[in-house]
């Protein structure tokens, strides 16, 4: 099984996920040609991701139903939720507190920080502590990932003080190149690229 | 030029405009070799990226530097702002109406929109508007992109308000499949991917 999956394979998991399990349990083997045509996906695309995820298996002949639920639910954490925090709950810090497509993927957001907050309180449905019980909560949350919605002068700092607490990974909002430790994985976020990227479709479009 | 820039190449333009912009006016061109080594990037990526945007020019020998600053103005809307409006005010439509980066990317939010807005009003620097100005708003600003942070269950209603007020491209935030017309472009976001994709990473790391 291979971990390089793509974004846009991981993105369809769920969908093959739920469609396995809908599957009469009378049936043991399933094809990718066959899951390809019940979803509605390219026969070449299903393949490609299933390829990827089965651990056995061959496209014509079909996979074990039962294996491809195991592999689809390990890969998207359906049994073993991944913990992150956000450190900064202003507007964006709070959408993403709320966001509904977390917990689909095997992320839980455990906790938040603020260096606004003086004493620990509850924003939705998540607990909003000091900066100064960073590296206790996250030690006894077990959280792994750190995600960094405050602006931009404040951004090294708080990931500094997210290494030192020991999280492995950090997901950065702020718009600035974060110094981190070599084993400290990044994921640098632009939601402006999204945008820009659509600009320059539709440019191409209207000279079409 | 090549239009189908990847989202990655796109990202490191604002980077080298500035780069480019710093140059004093006697340096008429300038090769990939040295910007890598000025900006830390690796030359392959930067010979690439140049190779695409530019209109002439060739690695070794050089790009003239005035056609550069040009071909990416040009790409990021530098001077042509690209206008999006946003439907749905909650948490994450605020915070994406008070996010830092677009601009730098050439596109402006000039409106927003809310079910439970009867009157106008302004939140932070956008005016917010009632659904029933929605048509009228959109073509009086020349917008083009609607941007949808509305509860799944309403999102696509609005989409089809959208595409009826003569949308061109949609950028959607809800989990829900949006139906659209061929000629209207889409970008569907799922933040949790980014999420999803760090935690693989993490378990793979932790196999090491």
């Amino acid at each position: 099984m291979d971990n390089k999956l793509s974004k846009a394979t991981l993105g369809r998991i769920p969908l093959y996920l739920s469609y396995v399990k809908s599957l009469p349990t009378s049936e043991v083997i399933i094809s990718s040609t066959s899951m390809s045509k019940a979803l509605g996906l390219g026969e070449v695309q299903v393949r490609k991701d299933l390829g990827q995820v089965a651990k056995s298996g061959k496209p014509k002949v079909g996979y074990k139903v039962t294996e491809l639920i195991d592999s689809f639910e390990s890969l998207i954490g359906f049994k073993e939720k991944t913990k992150a925090v956000i450190v900064g709950t202003g507007k964006l810090g709070r959408a993403l507190m709320d966001y509904e497509g977390f917990a689909g993927f095997g992320v839980e957001i455990v906790a938040g920080f603020d260096a606004e907050v003086s004493t620990v309180k509850t924003i939705g449905k998540v607990k909003v502590y000091p900066m100064s019980d960073l590296n206790k909560v996250i030690k006894e949350t077990d959280a792994t990932i750190g995600i960094i919605t405050v602006p931009k002068t404040e951004a090294q700092a708080v990931a500094d003080k997210l290494v030192e607490a020991g999280i492995k990974a950090i997901w950065n909002f702020a718009q600035v190149k974060l110094n981190l430790p070599e084993n400290v994985l990044l994921v640098q976020e632009n939601l402006a690229l999204s945008l820009a990227h659509l600009r320059t479709k539709i440019i191409k479009n209207d000279k079409k």
